[in-house]
């Protein structure tokens, strides 16, 4: 995948840099770990420090020193999510800061803008969330008595008029360079990916995956997933809606997942992934290693002189033991974010690079094999 | 100065990391800021995880996975500043832990075993703590008519008389294997210093530097100071006790200071420096600069694009602006803290590297008279 700051081979992992820092590491720790592409959030950047400033600085990259491919969200999700208020009409979403209260309007054109002005690599359209069961995130403005398929529908359908109108502003943001100059786009080469959404329905999701398609977008993503459903449930949809994407475009499995999941949604097709889970599970104390979950703050770790991982090659299990890692948990010191963090994403990293070989050894069924065989999930670590 | 683990050129400033880790930074960021020794606190280490526990796994170096020089003070300024009580006799002190509120004894012995057992290539003597005026942590056993001046002389004559003890048990763990070996001692080249008390009175200064260097240590300390007594009289003492210890042992200056302090205790014959300064007013947003200090949260800083410091090389200033780091303070991003911190750390080891190279060159009195010339104390900003 070619970006404006670099090449990125897929199959790929994106550390999540919420604020324009993936939290409790360094720039260069992210290069040492061969990190190539990293995620900001609309959301949490547009409220502080706010795009305009980010674009006076000369866009993202400039702004917080990362010169290499960056993918902003679109904001939707933490609207849905963080928001204090928020109330969903045809224009866009309206909703209140969780910092201060303040009311803020997001619309697929304010959206892109926010992006244009950002100056990421890859671009999201704007999109609606609608959860599955009772792990959906609370869709107010709805009408309490839709059913979720009713429900799934109705923003499949909102989400294919916004991503409409999310391109048409793209496309006058790179055609029209007064209206480019208006909004101070730093970055002309920004992609911008449409969102297939539809919920747990075959159906739902064959239709938005046409009408997302038939916008036309550099890249798609599948969104509305991982968001409580069963996992099982989660690899039947991606299995069902990813190959029916355009094959020489890149697709973005968003907000995915456990170790796991990449192996099996690779699988079935997806080339990019991102999540929090390595990043906040390293600072709640959870390491992820090739057999499964230690949580490190566990007294059983109190003397215990081996690496997190035996068999990993980070710099935290080449150089730290399980019993001073678990020393610096309990005693709250900050490191103790930082080498989790860098092991956790050396783990996703990797075996992202291991993926990518496989594929082009032809040996990606056997690494799959392979990995199954000693990674446990034991999801209940992670809720 | 020649340790088990290595040399170190002084004079020297050794980064404070209470806990065995130095807070907000790793290991691999110090050995490349060219931090050649760093200090661990034997209260906290003691509480927690434990100096046993430490020596099972083979010393402070094999546990925190550092290589490189360790000083362990003695305990002493913790037990007076932190624990949740504490009574001092001729024995030792008695205190409550600040984590748990279990009651321990430190006597000169136990201290030296600590110390023994972490295997620091530097151990502290134990002494009694008596600070100057109102900053004077609360000094609970005395009698509360007493005087300064007779409080200072008490302390400095209990002072020397523990030092006598410390020394002696440490040439007993030196000379008598069994002795080591039950106390579980991790390394055997570990040097001792004697530590200098007696306020701001000189003929106090000179008495105990006399008492201690009676008893003989590797090297020698001057405690007391940076105690809240005004920077003039530390300058005072330091210039009149600093010259009476022996000329070639290493003289080090406990606790202090700004920047300016490091280069005008060198210029009164200081090798050896430590400071929590530069770490903790890091996480504070307190950045030291050629100039004097930016407290980088202030809203003046907000779109500001210089590096914090536009003459310094550390990774900090060289890839990031002032905007970008307010930025990730106000978010309340813990790289905010790495970065700080490692912008501070170098400023102290670039000043004390520019020192050393200074004296080898003979221009340390133009290094003075520069360094005073733009730098500006500004202390309101570090209380």
């Amino acid at each position: 995948m070619s970006t404006p700051h670099g090449e990125v081979q897929t199959p790929c992992f994106m550390p999540v840099g919420t604020r324009g820092a993936v939290k409790a590491i360094t720039h260069r720790d992210l290069e040492d770990l061969g990190a190539k592409i990293i995620l900001g959030n609309t959301y949490h950047l547009h409220l502080r420090p706010g795009d305009a400033l980010v674009a006076r600085a000369g866009g993202l990259h400039r702004f917080i020193g990362w010169p290499h491919p960056i993918l902003t969200d679109s904001g939707g999700y933490q609207v849905f999510s963080l928001a204090a208020m928020r109330r969903v009409t045809e224009e866009g979403v309206q909703f209140r800061s969780h910092l201060d209260g303040a009311l803020h309007m997001l619309t697929p054109e304010s959206a892109t803008d926010v992006q244009a002005r950002l100056g990421s690599d890859i671009a999201m359209a704007l999109d609606e969330l609608v959860g599955a069961g009772e792990c959906a995130p609370n869709a107010a403005g709805h009408d309490a008595g839709e059913t979720h398929a009713a429900e799934a529908e109705r923003a499949m359908e909102r989400t294919a008029r916004w991503a409409g109108r999310a391109r048409a502003r793209m496309l006058d943001l790179r055609g029209d360079a007064s209206v480019a100059q208006a909004v101070a786009r730093t970055n002309p080469g920004q992609a911008q990916f449409g969102i297939v959404q539809g919920g747990t329905d075959p159906a739902l999701r064959t239709a938005s995956v046409q009408r997302t398609v038939e916008i036309g977008f550099e890249g798609y993503a599948i969104g509305g997933l991982s968001v409580g459903e069963p996992v099982g449930v989660m690899y039947d949809v991606v299995a069902h809606t990813a190959p029916q994407l355009p094959q020489h475009q890149p697709r973005y499995l968003m907000g995915t997942g456990m170790p796991d999941d990449l192996v099996e949604c690779v699988a079935r097709g997806i080339d990019m992934f991102d999540c929090v889970l390595p990043t906040r599970n390293a600072r709640n104390g959870q390491l992820l290693t090739r057999s499964g979950v230690i949580s490190i703050k566990n007294a059983q770790y109190a003397e215990d002189l081996r690496p997190p991982d035996p068999e990993c090659g980070c710099v935290t299990c080449r150089r730290f033991t399980r019993a001073y890692l678990r020393h610096l948990y309990i005693a709250g010191e900050m490191s103790a974010a930082t080498l989790n963090t860098v092991h956790n994403l050396y783990f996703y990293l990797d075996l992202m690079s291991r993926i990518r070989e496989a594929i082009v050894f032809g040996s990606f069924e056997k690494l799959r094999s392979e990995f199954h065989r000693t990674f446990s999930r034991r999801p209940q670590q992670f809720r």
